[in-house]
């Protein structure tokens, strides 16, 4: 940026700064390449067996979000080619608000059935989440005019990035992690409030449902959750966190990805009601206008659902959760106990959690480092992800080397 | 919205206005929903011949970008099939940042190779654009500072939907369709300076290329296009419209679909180097966090590259510029001659815009009818799409059709 010229076409930065998230980012980004962490490619026959390309090397996907391993489950890729074979078509490539492949529908009403909700399918979580969030902000998806927008601190990017499209419509504001007195304090002051959160937070820990709920009875509050985190691996249907908590209200719309324990690809939001569907079908930007799932996702999807329905899911959720606690015995963190399936294991400077971060991946294991912003100064580690299909002893071995690894680096 | 306590959220409503756009969108949405035309469910053989669900109804669809008809080419079905066979996994649910598939990495260099760039994939050409064009604002994906953003009026409203993104980075502006005086004058104004619209348009019309060029020339002009509607159906390998019309530079970058007359789906950015490549995939937002092209879509896209490397291309692009001639021939509209296969059919009012094509709907014809503020007032009508995979004997239908109820409706 110039002194002259340039200066005048800054924008205000009130909800992003490129020049500072990449000032910030970028040397962490440069610090994961310069150790062989980042742009891998692989081949991989299972979520614990990916080979590196150019080395031959072979590891383990500590970040894997395929939480109860469907990503690799024989019936869902059967699915997905069935419903190639049958249909012989990869999408209709048309707009789905005018014409939708009855696969599409029908995935639709099956998951509606699992979830107990409307549904509303997209090409990913964040496209819906783009395409909704402005019309909570308007007022469109529910009575009460324009809503002040409360974006927790630690929503993820998918939503925080939406914040300027938003402010287009309303006042948008930022309260932290979980404070519901500062959320109760809004709605006191303002009559049409939404709170914007992740259900099981990306980067470990979950929302503070109960109080969320108890000010959305008090004050009318929407909540507008992410709930990608916990899809799959909690509730009797694989429902989630946030699902299978609450009963559906005009004033809740929960999306979530099916491209993580759900082990396909898109997302979909979840609503009270056809109407509000049909609305968001229309006006919710990509939600319309944008490509939607196609067919072979489509077919994996309702395999996937059909596992959901049957005596194999408790089986999975039953394996997560063991190993969950095994993990938790081991090698105890901050979010040890919560159920769900990210952990950060403390490491304390960038520098050592980039070490350990490389060093893990030499010995077998791919896990990723995170830093100040995403945790507190001091505070860096590394980030993973227990999964149903990983076995006890990879577990231990991989507790065993952040252990010994702990002490010497 | 009430006039005490809610009237102190509403946004400033510079970039959208969520109610004024509803006010004005949902009475066309809803005519069309009574006259059965959107929500409509089906089987479907082949693009010509889609399925009612609920009434058995069979019709023609004039409303697909499949323009080569390759979303239903056996090979790319096999294609998406042999991938999920040898891969036998959905995707490996981790950041692509992090870690991809050789699969995906394949079609990277694919493509880079057919359209001579560097191709950054991602789940749609509107995730990719949500995700760079800010970062075209801020000044970093070319050297100059923040750039003053030039949308034309006409760009597609996944560009237009991130101007206020945008604007926190930069200056936003919006001008008249291939305003190249206008451009000229803000590239005056300002050292750094980027132009924002379509290749082919996606209502009709293209962009005014020789003269973008020209400015790109004199002044560092930045050309952000998005060519989704030329891709395959124009340049010797299919590179589209503005691809096959100038030499890359780090100045350029085109986006476009991959589910449109590519046939398959998600979207891919083209742009001149690695370097700028990578700066995408860490700092691109959705480019980087959301999912990426799931592998059924990425052996689909390889099988479909590999139609775009032999004579079946070339045969396929003249089948399609023939029928485009046809239909030229039999019913000219403004847009006859461009070479480009969307056709708009101007009727005059709006009711009669709906009326007719719901009686061509019911001829076995699907068309969507278009209004204001898509085209002007009192030029409301039909918008169709010509594809290399329908017959002559059925252009000449519709177009008899179209005649018939002219003089009628």
């Amino acid at each position: 940026m110039t002194d002259t010229g340039a200066a005048q076409v800054v924008g205000p930065h009130r909800y992003r700064n490129g020049e500072k998230m990449i000032q910030t980012a970028n040397p962490v980004w440069q610090a994961a390449a310069d150790n062989g962490l980042i742009g891998i490619r692989v081949d991989a026959e299972s979520n614990n067996r990916l080979i590196e390309r150019e080395t031959g090397h072979e590891f383990a996907n500590m970040c894997s979000c395929a939480y109860l391993g469907l990503n690799y489950h024989p019936a869902v890729i059967e699915g997905a080619m069935s419903a190639l074979r049958e249909a012989g078509v990869t999408w209709l490539v048309t707009s789905t608000t005018r014409i939708r492949h009855n696969l599409l529908a029908n995935l639709e009403e099956e998951l509606g059935d699992l979830f107990g909700a409307c549904v509303v399918p997209g090409t990913s979580c964040s496209a819906i989440t783009a395409g909704i969030l402005p019309l909570v902000a308007s007022g469109h998806v529910a009575p009460g005019g324009p809503r002040v927008m409360i974006f927790d601190r630690l929503a993820h990017f998918c939503m925080s990035y939406v914040k300027p499209i938003c402010a287009e419509e309303s006042l948008v504001l930022t309260c932290g992690h979980n404070d519901l007195n500062y959320i109760e304090d809004i709605c006191r002051q303002y009559p049409s409030v939404a709170y914007v959160g992740d259900g099981a937070y990306s980067m470990g820990g979950a929302a503070a449902l109960n109080g969320l709920l108890e000010l959305q009875d008090k004050y009318g509050l929407f909540l507008f959750i992410d709930d990608s985190h916990s899809l799959s691996i909690t509730g009797d249907h694989g429902e989630g966190f946030v699902r299978s908590q609450l009963t559906m209200s005009p004033l809740t719309i929960i999306v979530t990805s099916l491209g993580k324990g759900f082990g396909t690809g898109g997302g979909v939001a979840m609503v009270y009601s056809r109407e509000i569907a049909d609305l968001l079908v229309r006006h919710a930007g990509p939600v319309g206008w944008s490509q939607n799932m196609a067919v072979p996702l489509v077919g994996a999807s309702l395999a996937s659902a059909a596992i959901h329905r049957s005596p194999d899911m408790a089986e999975l959720q039953g394996k997560l959760k063991s190993n969950i606690d095994y993990f938790d015995e081991i090698l105890p963190t901050s979010f040890a106990g919560n159920g769900l399936p990210v952990r950060r294991i403390t490491v304390g400077d960038t520098d050592r959690a980039v070490a350990m971060s490389a060093e893990l991946y030499k010995r077998g294991f791919y896990s990723s480092a995170v830093f100040f912003p995403i945790v507190p100064q001091g505070e860096a580690g590394l980030r993973i992800m227990i999964r149903a299909d990983i076995s006890r002893d990879q577990l231990a071995t991989f507790a065993h080397h952040v252990n010994e690894l702990a002490g010497t680096i």
